[in-house]
């Protein structure tokens, strides 16, 4: 394939995406110049996307400031009611919807567990009952669609899932056209850990740069923020990295299974070693993610072995983490999913220890918690449909 | 940091290498109205850019064509004597010299060992010989500088090595500014990976599209095209892979680099593995690429030890390859570095047969042996002098 020019209208999207982008991280408002000195546009361009921004009513003029001498400058704010979206998380585990404004802020937030019989059809109604709840108060017309963030693999281009490993007995779910029929909405299909990443990068209270991301919830992944764009693969199926080895020798279980990532860090595996190990009840039968919950209630609480067991745990988790840290050269690792809230307190400081030892050119590695939290793939749903009406071709992605 | 919108000068060299790109890659000539349909670039701009072009005498304008009833078209082509450029290549082993046209074929071609010794004085002074060699022929005023591949981590900045590794003995070497001093040159320094697979993106002999690269030399790395671009890394040392971890369990030497790529797939453990199973004289004392050489010579014969022990090197390679596809999402691969050569008829059906069964997402995966062979980081340094000059800031490396 050759390497294909730029025009000028996708130019003008790229540009727009980027003032947008500006204009939503400063809630407090920005002048034009600002926005030329953090863009880098010049004075013309700024000034032709403002007046398309204010025209469409997506932005709106604020307070006038003076600074020194100059000409008082017009602040220019995002209007957060003038678009919503809706985001979907289907974890194996829990559903989450969310809706989200303009400027990334969470309007309603809901969850139920997700049915343990596959059911599909069942999930799509019970995510419509929830949508619907998610944009109640909000301005009909103003919700511009739904974004769905599912285990992979996907087939990004006829937004299905074909046999996801983390969603047993879905086989060919045409998940894009059910949604859309059960909604009415224009609705979009991205993998959980690709929507984790674009949230991460998107959401006011996420990460700048080039980052690392490591997403645990029912599966482990990791997805990448590489030169200020999310890395999303030929397929959009990148980040399985569940096969990578670690240095955990073949201890109980699927002996196939033995020393990969996603056989040691993950609550099931976590589950089975502590009701091997005596410290939950072994004869347990109760659901994993409750059992998960009370192995981080005993870690909480101090138990030394249920501590020691997480804390190995990250210690998998950061051989696994350097092994595409060094790869792909980056400094920063945020971690996030629906498995990481409870986990954070006991692997957090693990991994900010062992990660500087396993880097081979630079030791400098900064590690934090992501602050969305299990939210980030929801949220990252929610924003992939408002950039892909605002800044048409952002993701690529395809829309029933 | 912000996204930052392009303007129209950054717009002007992207599209400009686009261009030139094309031109490069039809040797036999091409018309402007193809050169639109390649490069998805309006008539105009397509206009502007080959007049430059033209002015410069970095192509001129070849045979008319009638086809159909349509106005003649005439046909641009590269004038492969216009510039020039040197690519150098350090490898433990052996020093590469070679003059690169703009059409991306190799002038000339030298090579020397590396010195036992450590003494980068000797061998920046040996590198400069074999530089001016290697244009001997050429119109001096055609030279427009120099680049250098050498084993990481390098200090891009700063134009140097600080301690590698892969060159024992080396300590904080200038090399910029001494081959700079050394030769007269504008010099850049560039990792030996990335170089390899800026060759193998660049060269009319190369791959299109997006793939992963696997280098074997004294050291094994892996660098990758995503989304049209060398991965550089946030400090142009990406590519670092020889801690992950195999299925190889440990046998002998190190036990701390059991199990790893770097110890499984490289011409050293290759060579202490081969001695210590009798295939080689256990107490040859024989450098190691004498050494290596004779056991790929047994292969050749059909020694079946010497062959299963390459083969089984092929099965761990494919494990960390896979590692790094299931990640990115790729579906291409392209095996190359100055080890590869003797290697490739042995490993290249094993990482074929195994690395379909290895992918998660999907099946599909193409493996090729790099037509470049052992020549990719020097032709790729040397590609990035004549993308620096051509459309600045292609690479964002620094230039003494």
């Amino acid at each position: 394939m050759a390497t294909r020019g730029t025009n000028l209208p996708r130019l003008g999207d790229f540009n727009q995406r980027a003032v947008l982008d500006a204009i939503r991280r400063h809630p407090e408002g920005i002048s034009r110049v600002e926005l030329g000195q953090l863009t880098g546009l010049t004075g013309q361009t700024i000034s032709n996307i403002t007046r398309r921004l204010l025209d469409d009513a997506v932005v709106g003029e604020g307070r006038r400031i003076t600074a020194g001498r100059g000409k008082p400058r017009t602040l220019l704010q995002i209007r957060p009611e003038r678009w919503h979206a809706v985001g979907v998380h289907i974890d194996p585990a829990q559903l989450t919807v969310l809706s989200l404004d303009l400027s990334g802020r969470v309007r309603a937030r809901l969850t139920d567990p997700t049915p343990d019989v596959p059911d599909p059809e069942a999930v799509v109604r019970q995510i419509a009952t929830l949508a619907t709840e998610a944009v109640a108060d909000v301005e009909p017309g103003s919700v511009l669609g739904l974004g769905v963030a599912a285990p992979g693999p996907i087939d990004a281009d006829g937004g299905r899932l074909h046999r996801p490993p983390q969603l047993p007995g879905w086989q060919d779910v045409a998940l894009r056209t059910d949604l859309h029929r059960a909604t009415g909405w224009p609705v979009l299909l991205d993998k959980d850990v690709t929507a984790a990443v674009t949230g991460e990068h998107w959401s006011p209270e996420g990460t700048r740069g080039d980052f690392l991301y490591l997403y645990l919830g029912s599966g482990i992944a990791a997805g990448a923020v590489v030169n200020g764009a999310v890395h999303r693969g030929r397929t959009n199926n990148a980040g399985e990295v569940g096969e990578i080895l670690t240095t955990r020798r073949p201890t109980s279980g699927d002996p196939r299974q033995h020393g990969k990532l996603h056989s040691t860090v993950m609550p099931g595996p976590l589950v089975r070693r502590a009701r091997a190990a005596g410290l939950l009840d072994p004869r347990g039968e109760s659901e994993v993610p409750a059992a998960f919950a009370e192995l981080c209630r005993l870690a909480d609480t101090g138990d030394r072995r249920a501590v020691r067991l997480l804390r190995t745990a990250a210690t998998d988790l950061s051989v696994g983490a350097a092994t595409l840290l060094n790869f792909l050269d980056l400094d920063t690792v945020v971690v996030g999913g629906p498995a990481w809230p409870p986990l954070e307190r006991h692997q957090l400081p693990v991994l900010a220890a062992t990660l500087p030892r396993l880097m081979v050119a630079h030791q400098q590695v900064q590690v934090r918690g992501s602050r969305l939290a299990a939210d980030g793939a929801a949220q990252g749903a929610a924003a992939l449909v408002l950039e892909h009406f605002l800044a048409p071709r952002a993701s690529g992605l395809l829309m029933e």
